[in-house]
């Protein structure tokens, strides 16, 4: 439905999510579904915990902000760099499980600002039951407007 | 202004603080500035960067959120535990810099639910120009609570 | 796929409903899809319009309110009451068109929080295109609970 | 601190304020404190009421919306105009009193996207417990981009 503007998106999506050293270090790994919709896997991992031994919200926060990122970024025109302007989660559920997966779908596509949503689903509770929700904005940073901001 | 119901609060923030892995890995450490208010300083790690070398968003978050959730926990009373519901962010500034500090103070609190503000400051811009504020709701889990639910 | 807890739980609603005093100055109308999901149905008004002629996002974020927190009353116990802890609209559009109609699903019920996810729709852009979504956290106040807070 | 870039931003946010509708309608006045910062007044009125009497949330977020769009609106370029991409209430106590006030600053302007926050007052708390605390993100249109958005 939505169409991409810089057909190379795919490569030029994956070497910007590939510069992002967090997502290595949380073992992620980002697959294209097609234009504005993103999803990002990872694992579990006992250094991200929080006081109970569920992922950390804000851990599960960084890899829903990165999906609504660059689910923005397919869409975006070459040379274009992505800003999250804000957002908002709810934590629906405990970050339980051994696998996680951010799913990620452009709601609002829009020259300066898109609006994005995401959820947090997990191998304890499936598909069914999310584990977080996001809403976010994000910004594109044309190359001329980062010259002049 | 606001008492604490526990007095011994600052141990009880101090030992749930501690038992929070992702606050080790991130090497944050916490002070408890009164009830209702505390910060977490942590430095700079390559390893938590996004695409253009600052810290990725969903870390600050992850820093803001624990701020946000102790700074209510110390106006709990024993024995309850500490759940975030929603947090937003915004986000002002690169998250750049050396060192950080989140502050976090309780500006309403209830006996289920409370509200908290955050904001992150860092060694590049001062206490003057926050990085990113957050505003946090957090529930109040009693033990006789987390049985029933 | 959700229960209502409260057998007589459509006339609760529309009881409730029928005394926000806000939502007839709207010509507001709620219908009840089932447990967990309305929507209400409003006219353009010019008097509740912005400096460019469309429905102000505060009145779509009126609606939108009511809605989350009715979808949610759908699933509390009898003798309950519903409050809104907090809300966040992103606003996709302007609020064009002759009539308006916001939808409100209980993405998570729970015994004191409950998850809303809304959208207003117009005449202008049909049921493609959301004006306007909304996320709440809205709570479930039992008899006990508002004598003692 | 901060300093406007239309000497005129005065009579401009008066102007365009004048023609929000929904701002006679519910009898509100605008005070501009100085460039990033406005306050909107208003009284109770029943019909604006949700179902215990208190003013509804939805239209304290009218208020305090447009108290923000016009605290970011009195730091635009001469031409422009204010559009809310998003904003996020929480609502702290209930909206009691025969008197309410808005009050909104910039916390940080930008060329394109500015972040503000406010919160609502009332006659029944004073000064020091604020009723509704909201976060807007607030948009600078200018005569250009809404040719060719």
């Amino acid at each position: 439905m939505v169409e991409a503007k810089d057909t190379g998106y795919e490569s030029t999506t994956l070497e910007s999510f590939g510069r992002q050293a967090v997502m290595q270090t949380l073992e992620a790994e980002l697959s294209i579904q097609g234009p504005g919709t993103v999803s990002i896997r990872f694992p579990f991992q006992s250094r991200f915990t929080q006081q109970n031994g569920y992922i950390h919200a804000g851990i599960v926060a960084t890899i829903l902000d990165s999906a609504c990122g660059y689910a923005a970024f397919t869409l975006m025109p070459q040379g274009a760099d992505v800003l999250t302007v804000e957002f908002k989660v709810n934590l629906l559920r405990p970050a339980k499980g051994d696998h996680f997966a951010a799913k990620a779908t452009v709601v609002k596509p829009g020259k300066t600002i898109s609006v994005v949503e995401a959820a947090l689903y997990s191998s304890e509770y499936g598909e069914e039951k999310p584990v977080v929700t996001m809403t976010a904005t994000i910004m594109t940073m044309l190359q001329s407007s980062k010259i002049k901001e």
